[in-house]
Order: structure tokens, then sequence, then C-alpha cells
């Protein structure tokens, strides 16, 4: 458990890279990040129907840039599929390492949410996401940063078919005051 | 919900009082720390016997520090019976405002970690420290601050009785090469 | 009187809350503050009629906020009366231990400055919010953070009815291009 | 050119990963370790025998870490091979868009370089680790980070077989008060 | 070699002055802004008519700032004539004593730079300015800092007579939406 | 007024150059090290014998820095005696635009503490050294940086003939567990 914490000692250095990219200065670290959707996914996920395991999903939430404590965080859009597939491999490795002698479930659980099959990754990838776009509003609010391209990339208002979930990015579009751009 | 985690969205810059205070340069902010807590929680809490409810301590690990985002982190062991009381009050006001209109549920586990009382506030306060006492292993290891303090301060090892939580403190010490102070 | 200095060692490093937690990135710190506030006691204080003991006042601006080395900021208006006069009787408390051994006039001083009584307390605490809002000015022209809130908060005006400070409140309203809100 | 360069505005921000993770607070950035690279290049080049193209060097060590303005720092010996293919190949597209619209030369020698099979790409590996060990030189002198690790990595004291970047190696061992260890 | 680079170790830590005192946090560091220039230098020097020694454009970019290292950065346009000669004659003690023991070429670039009369130095300053201003339109895309100053310096658009570096001031003013004050 | 701290308003993020440079992170800014030498002036100068004027001295501590805010800090002991000559020239001009309508006692107290004649200056002088090794002793606890040289330097240690100020050199040789070098 000792050598388990030590290994992500530097998780709360990690800049958030889309972030630090884009200029905000003193960005919110990748361990930083994850408390913030843990606690989003234990709000919104017993508003789920059909039901879905919340603990789990926090779990997923916890754990799901753990890898890049070792790698730092790689930002989207970029890298082609076959670098992404890389990545996604190199991951799971990665965490098979640090949960060395740790019970398999907690393996189980990163690699539901790299397939983004379960119900559970569907969630937490959607508010991953959330959580994303609410720094952005936070962020905007304070003057940092040059965050527009966010707002226009589809891919950040995807909402896995989740009702809940959708309704947050029509809340958060609400609250910046923009229209949502038409599917 | 979009406005609960705008009114958190400085928790990420806030560093822990104690390390900053002891010269450690970047020091975990209160989200990293929160985040740290909750994964060692869930990690840990499975293995309590009598069994503990899981989601539960990790939820009080989530938010056990929150109100600290309109307050900032106040380093322990300052203040008298007086000041810390007053503090605790000032802490569940302010939670009570962060999380109006949510589920009552959240309040009661606030409360309740507050109060230390049953045993999932137990266990979430045993491994606070418990995790303080890695990143203080870790930021050792860095050659980062002053840290010795910490090793005499005995409230910093309290296991509240939890075996698990005991044999933590044991390896910790282990781990540091340290011998533990007699009771 | 090594002593006294290795204690407040940190204090250059603890932000300003208020700052901090608005997005302020590399906010000032409470020793830069404080040094900013001493030199506009030594300026304003020698204009002051009837006149006060400019020695006082500048002797008050530089210890004002030391205790806070140990507890760090706590951002205003948070807090309730009850955590305001238990904060208050600690941070007495606290700078009793720093000054010990050093000359009982210091230990008066900063009484005098939380009770707020006398005219160099008077003077010091109209000054402390001049000259934050004179960083709110520089902060805003330069993009750093969302500070409006300082400007909508009354108490960040009183003038503890002492004309030259009333008269850099206008100034500092003219210069910002702002209108003063009627009493 | 503007627009080449503004690709690359935020490349002075980010962290080499290695030394951030290992706990070095402040650490160079890819920018300053492509200045150092390019100035030692300069400075070695000329002794090389073979004489190598001091110019194509300089370019290529100016340019070897340019796509991980897009990509961020990666560290090493993280990935396998596969991953760490996908990588290259992912550097080289970044690369060309960021060049797209300047002579074909520059991607020529981001290949070259990529490939490591000319005299200049040869030089310019060697010297990234020497300019890396030297960096870690200062950070153990200045008591930052936990660096140990770097020694014992064999890889970071790849020579490529030219004489003058062997003896640089031996020069830091020497500097360091530090053996060799056997090949 | 190795005493060369060491005594350049705190380069990348070295602010522009002229970004921070303008309010950008996080600034670029003295190396970046030479790398930078540096890149520029190898992009530009190509096309100049007649034609210029690019190598020795490059090496004069990598080592202009060099002696900041041991002076920090002074911020134009602080500083009167004498200020300014007594600063040069410092700054080509402090390199000579850097450089010390290695080709004295080195030595003959950085005159050359300081006097500015060669083809290669009036195009190396001319792209300082160049890079410059391409970091403030980069600053101001992300809304750090107060630049508006730099735009109204008609020092910081000395284009030394050579046709590409002017060129890049036009689209430096095309890029910003400005028009380019008359001369 | 507001015009002259808007003019100073960068001074806390200035750096104290001599600590940066030799590896000291998030190292004391200028207006912190000026509160902390006006402190340590109000609480030595009573102490004085013959008297001293406290509140002239606690002035000049507060401002005898304030050009910096322009220049950055020119770290010792860099510079001959024609720059350092040429800077203090270049200061008292800076500092005569920046107190440009305040009252003349400024300047005057600003120049005496440049010539250092009068008793009020050689205590602030001496203790500038005091504070500075007192901040190395703080910092070395803390393993923040490389300031073995700190100790080597005759001139960070000279008293000005102060006996008050001797034994605050005798109490940090005492404190740092340290032999006074022989004058």
């Amino acid at each position: 458990m000792i050598k388990l914490l030590l290994a992500l000692h530097s998780f709360d250095r990690i800049p958030r890279a889309g972030f630090l990219l884009r200029g905000v200065t003193e960005p919110e670290s990748l361990a930083a990040h994850s408390h913030a959707l843990a606690l989003l996914v234990c709000l919104v996920a017993p508003k789920c129907s059909p039901p879905v395991n919340v603990l789990d999903a926090a779990r997923m939430a916890l754990i799901h840039d753990l890898p890049e404590a070792m790698t730092m965080d790689i930002p989207m859009p970029v890298g082609g599929a076959a670098f992404r597939k890389a990545k996604t491999e190199e991951e799971i490795a990665i965490f098979g390492g640090i949960f060395n002698g740790q019970d398999g479930e907690w393996k189980d659980l990163f690699l539901k949410f790299q397939e983004g099959s379960c119900p559970e990754a569907a969630l937490v990838r959607g508010l991953d996401k959330v959580q994303m776009m609410i720094k952005v509003l936070g962020y905007e609010r304070e003057g940092r940063g040059r965050l527009e391209e966010f707002w226009q990339h589809k891919e950040n208002f995807r909402d896995y078919g989740i009702p809940v979930v959708k309704e947050l990015f029509d809340d958060i579009f609400r609250t910046a005051g923009r229209k949502r751009p038409p599917e």
C-alpha cells in the first residue's frame, strides 16, 4: 500500500496538459481532476436510471488517470488511432504494475473504463468531460487561458446517451451563455 | 451541480498548509490530498473487520476538506480548543451552503466525519494521517522541506484502534527506517 | 531575534487567500502585502490631522498579519462572529508566542490594532483596504482573476472617518473608471 | 513563420517529465533543455573527427523535441517498443504539421535525428544525455529531487562511439565524485 | 565544458523581466527565449540577401543573453546611456569568464553582437524583437498580462534595414489586427 | 499615491536573485525581503547606542530596494566598481521618478541609504545582511538551494561597527553551528 501511494507521489504535480498548453497558469493537476471527477460521480451516479454501481463508478474515477503518473498527461485530440491504441495498452501495463499485489478487481475496473462498455464506464467518461467543461467555465471567468477551442470540439460534449449527463452539458452551455452547436 | 463544482473551483490551488509552512515547494493541494485519501480508503476499507460501508467512507474522504475551499487550510496543531470548535462549526455551516440543494445524506456524512464516532469516520481519520505520513516519506526522499516535526507529533499516528491502520503506520516507520516512539 | 525571524520564515510564501481563491495566479504574499501597507502608512500618516504617531502606525502595519504565518490567511468575509472572535483570540495568543521575550510594547500595538480603537489602528485598518483595492486595480489591468466582487463589498471601502483615507478610495474609483456605490 | 512560432508558444512551459516526476520543483522546460543542448552541440561539434556538419547538428538540437509542444514530454524509460514506435510516428506527423510550408530540409533533419543514423544525429543524441546528466549534477548540488536513478540507467551514458562524448561522460562522473559503473 | 554548463544552470529559471513586470505569470525564461530566437534565426537567415553566415547568427542567438545568467534580466527601456554602457562592459567581462578556455571565436561572436555592426548581428537583433512580439501575441491571446506598451515602443519594431525582418513585423501587426504606427 | 503603489505593483513578484541563482525555488521576493528587514530594524534600532531615529531607519528599510521594481534584482557580487556606480546613479534616478510629487524627505532618505554615511543607513545596511543570513539559515534547514557560498563571503557579515549587529551575526553562526571565519 505504501509502495503504491509512493508510486503516485508525483501525481499531484502533473499538470492537465490541455489547460497548460492553452495558457492556463497554475492549472489543475491530474490528482485534483480525479478528485473533482470522483466527487461528481458520487453526486450524479445515484440519479442514473437504470441504476449503476456508485462505488464502482467512483473507483473508476479515482484511478482512470493513474498511469499518467508515469507517462504524464497526453492531451487530446493529439494522436492518430495507432498512437492512441499503443498508449492505452501501455497504460494498462503500467496500471498492472502499480496495482500489482492488490485485489484483481482494480485491474478489471481499469480495463472496463478503457473499454467504455459498461454503464459505469460510460457515466465516468461522460462526467470526465462535464468536469473538464466546468473547469473551462471557471477559468474563463478568471480570464485564464485561451479556451475557445474547448467549446468547438464536439467530443467534449458526448453524453453517451445518459440523460443526466446530457442535462449537465445543457446547464454548462446555459451558465456560459452560449448556444449549444447543432449535432 | 455546476454551481457546486464552480464553488470548489479553487480547491486545486489551495496548498496543504502544514507542508507549505515547512518549506515544501509546490506542495500537494487540498484536492490532491483528498484524491489520494479517497483512493487509500477504497483500497483499505474492504479489509476492515467488522466491515465498514466503503462508499460512505470514500465519500467522506472526498468531502472532508471541502469547506477549506472557503477558509483555506489551517494547519495543525495550531489553535486552542475554542478556536478548533468555532472552526468546526464554521465548516459545517460552509458545507451546508455548498451542498444546499443536494441530498441531505451528504450533510450527514460530513457531520459524522466531524464527530468521528462511526467506524467509517474513524477509518477516514486514521487514513488521513496515513496519507499525510506517506507524503512526508515522499518529500523526504526528494529532499523537500523540513519535516522532522511530523515524526514527533503523536497525533499523526493515531490509529483509532483499527488494526489495518496500525499496520500501515508500522509499515511507514519501517519504510522510513525509523523506530516508532513508545506510546 | 533570530528565533523570531525564523518563526516568520514562511511568511513570504503564504498567499493572500482572497486573491488566490479568485483566480489570481502568483498572488501577493502576506509579507509583500505587509510591506506595501507599511510603506503606504508612512506616506499617508504624516498627512493626518489630528496627527498620529507614524512609527506606531508603521509598526502595526508590519505586524498586523504575522500570526497568519502560523494559521495561514483566512479570507474575508468568511466566518460568523463567533469564528472571527475565536480567530482573533487565537492570533493574540500566537503573537504573544512569537514576540515572547521582546519589549511588551509590541503586544500592546498588536492588541490595539485588533481592537481598532486608537487613531493609529483606525488608520492602518483603513489603509489595509486601500492597499488591497490598489492591488485589485493592478490585477485587473493585467487580466488576472475575477475580482468584481471586491468592488461590491462595502467593507472594502470603510474609511473609519479619516478624510485622507476617504480621498484615497475616491481616487481608486476614479482611476478604475467606476462610480462609487451610494452609502 | 509567425504561425510556426505561435504553435510553439507553450514549449517554454512544458516541464521535463523525468525531473518533475522525481521531485525537482521548477524543473527545466523543454525549451530550456533544447537551448542548452544546441549550445553544447555548437561547442562540441567542431571537435569531432571525422568532422560533422555543425549547423545541421545545431538545428537538430533546436528541433528534436518540438513535437512535444503538442504531446507533452513523455519520460523515459516508460513504454514498450510498440508504444515508442507509435510515439515516434506520431511525432514525425506532428513535426510535419508544424513545419508545413517550410523548407523540406527541416523534415529531413528531424527524420535523420529520429533514425539516429548519420553522425550529426548520433552526436546530438549523445549530447542530449550529456546535457541531462549535467543538469542532474546541478540539481543534486542544490538538493533538488531524488535523482539517484539517473546514475543507474546505462542508457543515460551511451556515447554512440564518439570519443568526445565519452570524455564528457567521464568528466561528469569525475565532477560528481562517482565511479562509472562497468560496461 | 561541464563547468561552463553548470555556470549556466540557473539560466532556465530567470524570467524575462519585461514580461514578469507587466503581469505575465509563468513568463518565458531567458533560456526559452534564446531557444526560440535561435530557431527563428535558423529559419530566417537562409532567406537573407546578401547571404549571411547562418551558423554564426545561430550561435549569436544562443549566447546573446548568457551573461544575464549572472546579472538577471534587466528590462528595457530602463537605464540611461551610462548605465547601458556599463552594463554592456560588465556583460562582456562576464561572458569572458564563462567562456574562458573555449575557442576565442565565441568571444568575437559575442562582441560582434554587442556592437551590432556585422550583418549577422543586425539580423539577430532584429529577430530578437520579432521573437518578443510573437510572444506578446501569444500572451495576449491567452489574456496574460498588460502588454499594450510593447506595441507603442518603436524600438520593438526596428528592422535594421533587413527586408525579411520588416516583413515579419508587418505579419505580426496583421496577425494582431493592429495598424503599424507611422514611422 | 495610487500611481506610486501601482508603479510598485510587481515588486512582490521579483525574486531575490542571489537565492534564485543558487537553486532556491519559490524564493523570497524583494517585497518580502523589505518587509522582514523593516520589522528587524524596528526591533533592533531602539537598542542602538547612541540612539538612532527609528522611523527614519524603518523608512529606509521599506524603500531601499524599490528601484529594483524597475531594474529587477541584480545579485552581488556581480559587477565591477564602474557598473555598481552606474547602477546606483540609475536607481537614484528611478527612485526620483517613482517618488515624484512626494515629500522631498523620501529622496533624502534614499540618498542617505545609498551613501551609507549616517548611523541609520549603517544600521539598515548591516541588518540587510543579517536578514539575508537568517533567510539562508531557514532555507538550509529546509534543504533548499546551494548556499554554502553565502557563509564564505565576508561582506555578508559586515557589522559597520555596530555592537548589536555584531551580536546578531554571532548568534547566526551559533544557531548554524558554524565557526565564524577569522577577520
